[in-house]
């Protein structure tokens, strides 16, 4: 069977792409499999991650590319094959990652238990290559074709625009919430009131956590901080003492900066005995760290990759339970280069999504 | 009541006394509380953090001073309101923690759950002020005065000249092996094969777990490390390809080295999914990091300080029970001088114990 519609969608062909320069084109989608599923696309987040891609800031790029891994639409062919128990016709998602080992080449602990973001043989959704051949082509398209195994079904209640950002930017800060016990009697930092800040925010008290702290250089984020329902705001470049005046106040720091200038050891100060910073932003340069700020109040540093299939399953079910609804902002698929030139500029509030109209 | 006895030691009068200058004199212990145990020293060991403090390298140092914070000896006088039940004559230890608030300015987290390593106004064994004045002097001397809380009676089977550097050098690697579940089902790596690395592999065994790696830079101490029980030496200066060849092998390393210079992200690539890496060693400048190092694993890095006195009493069971023996090298007393000229000259296999005859 072949299909009756085509793939196309904003291709980045060299790294000038980044500043508004795609152009919309057919592309070959991957060789079909019956465990597959192809999905007409109505919402696709824009990350930073599509960004740093397009203009290769994160290593070479393989030109073409379709970015785009916040992926929602319909369901409209499901191999015979696939897992999920997915009808034509479901509202799904496809976050970061689109394939990984699945223990075909032999166990795997990480595809056993839960965390696939984490196996060895991870294929992010674009910019890669299928184990079985093919290039992977993302979300600014009208088709997707992923592999069933990482596509959600999004529960009735939750918007698409609101499910589209959490397939990536959501999970990627919501998974180190979870894995490191964010809930009732603990108190949260998330540093940074941005795509993923803000759904930190939004996350952490959904989980019931005491206290969310927000943490951004200039005082001008704070009432949007306050907004989405941080119960205290600090402004570090604008606040003297600001990291012995809160120290020890926190347990659990989601940092979602990646510049190296970052203050890390006084985010640190700010963490209680035994306190954890999970670092989800990743610096092109080494950050230097001294160990007193590890030692004596035997701190954690811990890194974190987006989040598991399973992982968006429970994000999206607590976003439909507690109503979680992020900040986002629609723009037309037709408009994604102007969109991808906003964003670099810092302009949403706080996630651009395109939509198919 | 006064003493009949005097309070002398090897004192160091300023930062040369670290090339083996200390003079033997007499000086004046911290006024008597009746919680506190005057001990007569028995044994004493060599740790690096005297010599550290005797030539002011991890900042200035309060002269005079005498060091030495892996004090053993018998039980001369014991306060009224003594804790832990300690008779004179009874056989006791004191590590490198003399003091710490116990709650006393107000509940303290660190104090009530058996951390008092962790506590804010912790007070080190020498080089410090008690709370209630007086200096804090250490163990190369003939007498010792401590705070009862933090006087432990060392086990019928444990010999003094093993328990000695435990208190200490033990008790610094023991802790984060319990804290982080080294045990049945897990792979330990050891990075330096030193006096804090050689108690690690011994006890890290003692604790069951499945596969101890001891790292070091060269292979001259591949021998000593299988001979301490290591299932496998890395010399990370000799052998290619290593951090490959053994990647995602270990749950959990602990790196007693305190180089800036060390490989710590190759040392990451040795940890699988989940695993930590325990920084025992406190280097003096910043040591560079990427953040790669992390976020593909979940990897941690963690800081670690001493232990509390209920991890040394479990140690000293640990010790008693499994029969750890500590490779330990018995030095009068009076060759106190020599033998920190020794020990800085990396001669002790593992570690040097001052004997009062």
């Amino acid at each position: 069977m072949s299909t009756d519609y085509t793939f196309e969608g904003w291709m980045g062909e060299d790294p000038s792409s980044a500043e508004g320069n795609m152009v919309w084109k057919e592309y070959e989608p991957k060789p079909w499999e019956e465990t597959d599923v192809d999905i007409k696309i109505t919402h696709s987040g824009i990350c930073g991650s599509d960004i740093h891609t397009l203009r290769a800031g994160w290593g070479p790029t393989d030109f073409p590319c379709v970015v785009g891994h916040e992926i929602v639409g319909i369901a409209v062919r499901v191999g015979s094959e696939a897992e999920g128990d997915i009808k034509v016709g479901d509202r799904v998602g496809v976050g970061a990652q689109t394939d990984s080992c699945l223990s075909r080449d032999g166990p795997c602990e990480a595809c056993e238990h839960d965390e696939e973001n984490y196996c060895k043989d991870m294929h992010l959704t674009y910019n890669t290559t299928y184990r079985t051949g093919g290039k992977a082509y993302g979300g600014y398209a009208v088709y997707h074709r992923s592999p069933s195994h990482f596509v959600i079904r999004i529960p009735e209640g939750l918007k698409s625009e609101h499910a589209a950002p959490m397939l990536c930017g959501g999970v990627t800060v919501y998974s180190p919430l979870k894995v490191f016990g964010a809930g009732p009697g603990k108190r949260i930092g998330v540093v940074g009131v941005g795509g993923l800040g803000h759904f930190a925010v939004l996350i952490a008290k959904a989980m019931g956590a005491d206290r969310v702290v927000a943490i951004s250089r200039r005082a001008c984020k704070r009432d949007e901080a306050l907004q989405l329902g941080a119960d205290e705001y600090i402004a570090t470049e604008d606040e003297e003492d600001w990291s012995t005046k809160h120290a020890d106040s926190l347990d659990l720091i989601i940092c979602t900066v990646s510049s190296p200038k970052m203050p890390l050891q006084k985010y640190f100060d700010l963490l209680a005995l035994n306190g954890t910073l999970v670092q989800v932003g990743i610096p092109e340069e080494p950050i230097p760290l001294s160990a007193w700020a590890l030692v004596p109040q035997r701190r954690r540093l811990v890194g974190s990759l987006i989040g598991s299939p399973k992982e968006i399953e429970d994000l999206f079910q607590l976003a439909a339970d507690k109503k979680i609804e992020p900040w986002v902002e629609m723009r037309p698929m037709t408009d994604a280069n102007q969109a991808i030139v906003d964003m670099e500029a810092g302009m949403p509030r706080f996630r651009y999504v395109l939509v198919n109209e």
